[in-house]
């Protein structure tokens, strides 16, 4: 048989009532319930319920989003992260960027940083073709990495990683595609500078075949990334870079799925079709070449 | 090489920002998607991107909350149902219930319908003893079905379910507990009445060992609930009563991890000792007895 136990919790004042919900769950929580959890739970609490009360969600409409919420957990595995990918295309992975990294004027933005980073990358040297299967338009890839002075950063580490033109990242694609195809890093060089060879990315679907993809199929809203190089950039001191360089010629610049694509972020490619700067620059024939300057802030320092 | 494809999807007049976020996000629904569906994302977007920035959300925590809702999908399987567990310590089951189920003052109020509901239970007489391991405090348990006006109901359909004295529903504990143990249907007689024999229900621990857990656990929270009789009364054009009855006594009435408890449905249970009353009702030794009516209100008519 049961024996009651001692328990920390709050108590109410009053039993629940669709008026006072809200407050009645909240005032549950133990008096020494860690101060930043309580908060946590108080704000999900509130808008929770008052999302329901808004709605007059029906006891079917309550049943749908249970299943839903569970098919989601239940296609998640070592691969394959289903919520972070509701996270992004309900807008929430850009909305605690923002809030995490809001950057002085003038520095680079951060955008996603999506399933598809590897830590290590294999390093090469500045110029070196990144682009292992030979896919898709040729582009030369060059900048530098600057403070917000506008003074070069020398040996910052540059690691870029984009999908190939079949849409698939490497890691998606192991036997199909060279290991560590149009992933690598980089180091920029005395003056700031880095340079390399790529294929210009093209856009590419999220996994649709999910409960993810059933929601966005009918909200009618596309799953295709605009095309975009990922870059994490980082030199000690200064707050790393996560983002996206996209190209501007995209047809799905306003229809990003995860809303990864910021004005800033648009970079411009030039088409060279000039025999004599291809051979100067690497290539067999015609190239695209982007330049772009990475613009560090200093690290945050930590809270007093 | 992939190629664009039409899309449905509507268009933002801007990127996304953390100021403008929700409204971003919302405008991507295309102009044509079901309008019940569009009011229900366009309001849990605005409440989630404002309980993320009210909080200041680090993305350390919104890790954690992708981990606890991952792991509270894959608990779930045909016997547990993590994520209603989660809806009905977070109160939005009671919430969704209080909406759906607002009746007219003086009828029988509703509370949660819990797990270990199922159809088509075994028909008894009046007076029949559903406690087949004989285990716990006998109680007689006897009332009437009524209407609005107090008009008894003939013929209404009563069905019951409990946990036993060692805190386990019959389903929960199959090949240890005999089938239907505490578990019955009734029919009102010519009066409106019922009556039948049971145990004094005693409280008992909802599933601990998964996220709701550890979430409870945190927040210091009890997860037991109190002390309960579940009814389901249904009769022919009436709506349909999903309630518990309570005892008066249980030390968790003010701490319901599902905050099930109404006043209106604490019952009161009386000790009898004397031989020749049991005798007449039925019992071998003292008891307790509670009366109920349950008094129903009419189905609501279709919206026209």
């Amino acid at each position: 048989m049961n024996k009651p136990m001692e328990s920390r919790e709050g108590s109410s004042l009053a039993y629940f009532t669709e008026a006072n919900s809200a407050e009645v769950v909240n005032a549950r929580m133990a008096p020494d319930t860690d101060p930043r959890l309580r908060e946590i739970m108080s704000v999900v609490v509130k808008h929770l319920h008052a999302a329901i009360k808004e709605l007059r969600l029906t006891t079917d409409e309550w049943f749908k989003a249970i299943d839903f919420l569970t098919r989601t957990g239940k296609m998640c595995d070592d691969v394959r992260q289903e919520y972070i990918l509701l996270s992004d295309t309900l807008g929430v992975s850009m909305l605690v960027d923002a809030i995490n990294h809001d950057r002085p004027e003038g520095s680079t933005e951060n955008t996603v940083l999506g399933p598809f980073y590897v830590p290590n990358s294999p390093r090469f040297e500045n110029g070196a073709d990144i682009s292992l299967d030979g896919k898709g338009e040729p582009v030369l890839v060059k900048g530098r990495v600057l403070d917000q002075a506008g003074k070069p950063i020398a040996g910052a580490l540059l690691e870029v990683w984009q999908a190939n033109a079949d849409g698939f990242y490497d890691v998606q694609q192991k036997g199909v595609q060279p290991d560590n195809n149009l992933r690598a890093a980089f180091t920029s060089d005395a003056n700031g500078e880095f340079w390399f060879r790529s294929a210009k990315p093209l856009f590419y679907p999220i996994p649709g075949d999910g409960p993810v993809g059933e929601m966005l199929a009918a909200l009618g809203r596309s799953i295709y990334r605009p095309a975009h190089l990922h870059f994490m950039v980082s030199a000690p001191g200064y707050d790393t870079i996560i983002t996206h360089i996209f190209t501007p010629d995209c047809p799905y610049l306003q229809k990003d799925p995860v809303f990864g694509v910021k004005q800033s972020l648009i970079a411009e490619f030039h088409k060279f079709d000039d025999p004599a700067e291809a051979e100067r620059r690497g290539f067999k024939g015609p190239f695209w070449s982007v330049g772009w300057d990475f613009v560090m802030a200093p690290k945050a320092l930590p809270a007093a």
